[in-house]
């Protein structure tokens, strides 16, 4: 019967012969189930794989949080968000299977006792559900507390297989403030979980247009010769967002821009652009090539000249006035924490040395958008005359990874007219436009991920390890030096001093 | 004051630094004014041109035919032609400027008591016009009278040179219709002009998107790296006309598709692909580098493999149906001319050495196209799994000269959902969508080089005979075969032999 309703899904294609896998039975547990993830992100993932036909009858979901719920109000807190935020329609037959596998624990993080109602509860739904003692663990909580709950994991017994099935921990960033706490974390995960059941999730990894790089890098035959340095003369990754630091200024403040999001998601784009070609696209290969690059990225020597950051002023973003970021609520005047970063660094490997990579990522930014691009030499020889090419910027090739997914090539042509002008011009491609298709959602794809165990859009622990080796020092020269970050009024693309960092290389920004 | 009338063009953008050279002082003769072409191309771009400001206050026009008109009538034709076909707004002044200019010679090709007229008609212009002793001789005549018309203005002294100024001669396609009347015909021009005053128009060459494909492969440093035989695995270059021969049966019988535009036209698009980059882009080197690849093009040692040749049938197109090639008016029992070709042929070079080019062109086609389209091998290797990219093609590079000009990328990107399933999407840029300028006609900008002297976009008389090389040991085992042509329905692409032509080798045509 249960089999039937989730196989009989109008949302899928019968005629797609490359079904994703559907998910093993299990229990998923989250921890932090109160929080805004969890109910913005998570809990319509899981019932977006449900409607899509994706998680198995088996399958159980508890919550665990300190509020005095009942399995029925967590159910109708799921209800909400799911009514609210999943992707796909609301089905009453796909929701009540569903609802049937939750259950609500009320405990303390830190308390040992807490556990052994959790260890009770899974008990009963690996009885009832079928689940096989496969469990996985999603810490939706703030990386304070990751420790606290792995050694209670482990303690309680939760995170054993002796009596069988698998257990998986999800994890989300920060994993760590600096190179030494990074350890500390991978230390503590592996006393209670082996390397390979341990998801460390960088959604920017889960996102489509994250993926189609790899697509689009390796199962095409004409960008490969192209992507070296014999060709590209440098590249530049861009995070920016339009938005300031809200109410979240006390939550931010000693994070920044560098730890926030060029630590982890401009890194891994970075590695996903930059790595050589994996044997396959299996963990094991792919995280090894990924972590070769990252291990081979050169820490800035002068991250006076190398690095840049800025905070921002009072200005004029979408139309309208908004107040500096020493302004925000929560803010504390000892802080030095930059909402905007731009950094400068070099990979030392045989087809990147000599191509300097441009990374930067900031808040009250022009507007939203994630792009890398790489920026080609200019053609060697030009048979034109000088003034035929007046206005022939390089060759780029832009991959839009949010808003307005897809890829641009930019590339001169000939303007029409009796003379040979040569101008750039853009070649699009939309993802939205070519595809009818609709992108999950990153947590639906990471989801379904760990609960399969494929552990290729996760990050390892030693990835993590040389993002930080590369952070840390700088963050330790900014912390040193006497100089604040920069202002910069809002609305605009950072400080001078990031223009600088190109420009004294006779390069620029594409402001995209 | 003539000066002022053609400088304040307001068409002309005063901030458009690199304007096309303004042609000197001259007087153009047109050879068979009464003409189709004379009427449709070659008096409203003599008209753009001086709306455009591209031609000098001392220019005459004069038309030479058999007709008994007075020089009112004949410019009471050109007024027609150029209200119904100019391309550029009609402007009184402009108009009346040109009109001083014009004159008719009523004379007989083959008599050469006419050129004696024409040469005073001439010499006047020159006195009162100021056109310098400069004059260009347009032959917009049937082949078969130009060397009547050479030996005559040689005989007549309209071609010497010994007062000044200088001499031009333009012809059109078909230079010959084999290679030893195409080294004929060479001769006898050389007789009465020197090479470098011999402009042989191929129209094509004056397309905005054939010009367009040298800014393409050298103003940019993204597609040279690939544009050889490691990268391309085959080249398809297609010119479809969905029209039938119409009412000229009689004139195309004995010439064919093969003749008509595969030893021209496409060839010389496959100059353009193939060759390799000039030294500059004047005339000397580019119409090296274009002899130098078309002397390197094999003649196909197996005609009855590497070559097909097709006649439409009776069939539907465009909604309605149409005759049979042979049915069309015309049409003689004994013909064994040929609608429809396609060839295969090799370049001996390092370059392209084992990168077939696939060349067709036919009539009754589905549609009317040119393009060009570079294949790409497939990847080498797919670090994907076999089921990921089932629906993976090649890489493809299309320049779409006509209509919808532009160039379409053709690339794998992944689809969206929970998998990674590659399929092919397509890049686009279209040169109507990136230009506000609009594109002069292809004689705009041809006639312009041949008064001006540059012959950059001529074809030069040693690619004729590298073109004919190849060419006619076809023709010649096509006439010795006792095999018909094959018969294709009209609206189709061709006979089978043509698909075989791909097929044994494990290929397709796009059908674009």
């Amino acid at each position: 019967m249960a089999d039937e309703r989730f196989s009989g899904n109008p949302l899928r294609d019968p005629t797609d012969r490359r079904l994703p896998r559907i998910a093993g039975p299990c229990v998923l547990v989250i921890f932090g189930v109160t929080g805004d993830l969890a109910r913005k992100k998570l809990m319509p993932a899981v019932y977006d794989l449900a409607n899509r036909g994706l998680l198995p009858p088996g399958f159980g979901l508890v919550g665990f949080a300190r509020r005095e719920w009942a399995d029925e109000d967590f159910a109708s807190r799921v209800h909400e968000a799911v009514r609210q935020y999943a992707r796909t329609p609301f089905r009453e037959e796909v929701w009540r299977q569903l609802c049937e596998g939750i259950r609500f624990v009320q405990g303390n993080l830190d308390e040992e006792s807490s556990y052994g109602e959790l260890s009770a509860t899974i008990d009963e739904l690996d009885q009832l559900r079928g689940t096989n003692g496969n469990h996985a663990f999603y810490l939706s909580i703030p990386p304070g507390l990751f420790e606290t709950v792995i050694r209670n994991l482990n303690r309680s017994g939760l995170s054993a297989t002796d009596r069988g099935g698998w257990r998986r921990v999800v994890i989300e960033k920060p994993f760590g403030h600096n190179l030494e706490s990074a350890k500390d974390l991978n230390q503590v995960l592996s006393t209670a979980f082996p390397s390979k059941s341990v998801f460390r999730i960088d959604h920017y990894l889960g996102k489509e247009t994250v993926q189609n790089l790899l697509a689009l890098r390796f199962a095409n035959e004409m960008f490969e010769p192209v992507w070296n340095n014999h060709y590209v003369d440098h590249v530049q990754i861009t995070m920016a967002e339009d938005i300031g630091v809200g109410g979240r200024a006390s939550y931010y403040d000693g994070i920044g821009a560098a730890r926030d999001v060029i630590q982890n998601h401009l890194l891994q784009l970075l590695a996903l652009t930059a790595m050589d070609e994996p044997i396959s696209f299996d963990a094991t290969n792919l995280r090894r090539e990924k972590q070769k690059v990252l291990s081979a990225v050169l820490t800035p020597k002068r991250p006076d000249l190398h690095a840049a950051r800025g905070r921002y002023a009072a200005g004029w973003t979408g139309g309208r006035h908004v107040v500096g970021y020493v302004e925000e609520e929560g803010f504390k005047p000892t802080s030095t924490t930059e909402t905007f970063a731009a950094l400068r660094l070099d990979i030392d490997s045989r087809r990147w040395a000599g191509v300097p990579f441009y990374l930067r990522a900031g808040k009250r930014l022009p507007r939203r958008v994630t792009e890398i691009a790489l920026g080609f030499r200019k053609a060697p020889h030009l048979p034109f005359t000088a003034t035929d090419t007046l206005d022939l910027g390089r060759n780029a090739l832009v991959m839009r990874i949010q808003p307005d997914e897809g890829v641009t090539l930019r590339f001169g042509a000939k303007v029409p007219g009796s003379q040979m002008e040569i101008r750039d011009v853009n070649m699009d491609f939309g993802y939205g436009d070519s595809f009818t298709e609709s992108s999950p959602e990153a947590y639906e794809r990471l989801l379904l991920d760990a609960l399969n165990g494929d552990g290729t859009l996760f990050t390892r622990g030693d990835e993590v390890e040389a993002s930080w080796q590369f952070i840390s020092p700088i963050h330790e020269a900014w912390a040193d030096s006497r100089v604040a970050p920069f202002l910069y009024p809002a609305g605009t693309w950072g400080p001078e001093a990031s223009k600088e960092l190109l420009a004294t290389e006779h390069r620029m920004w594409r402001n995209p």
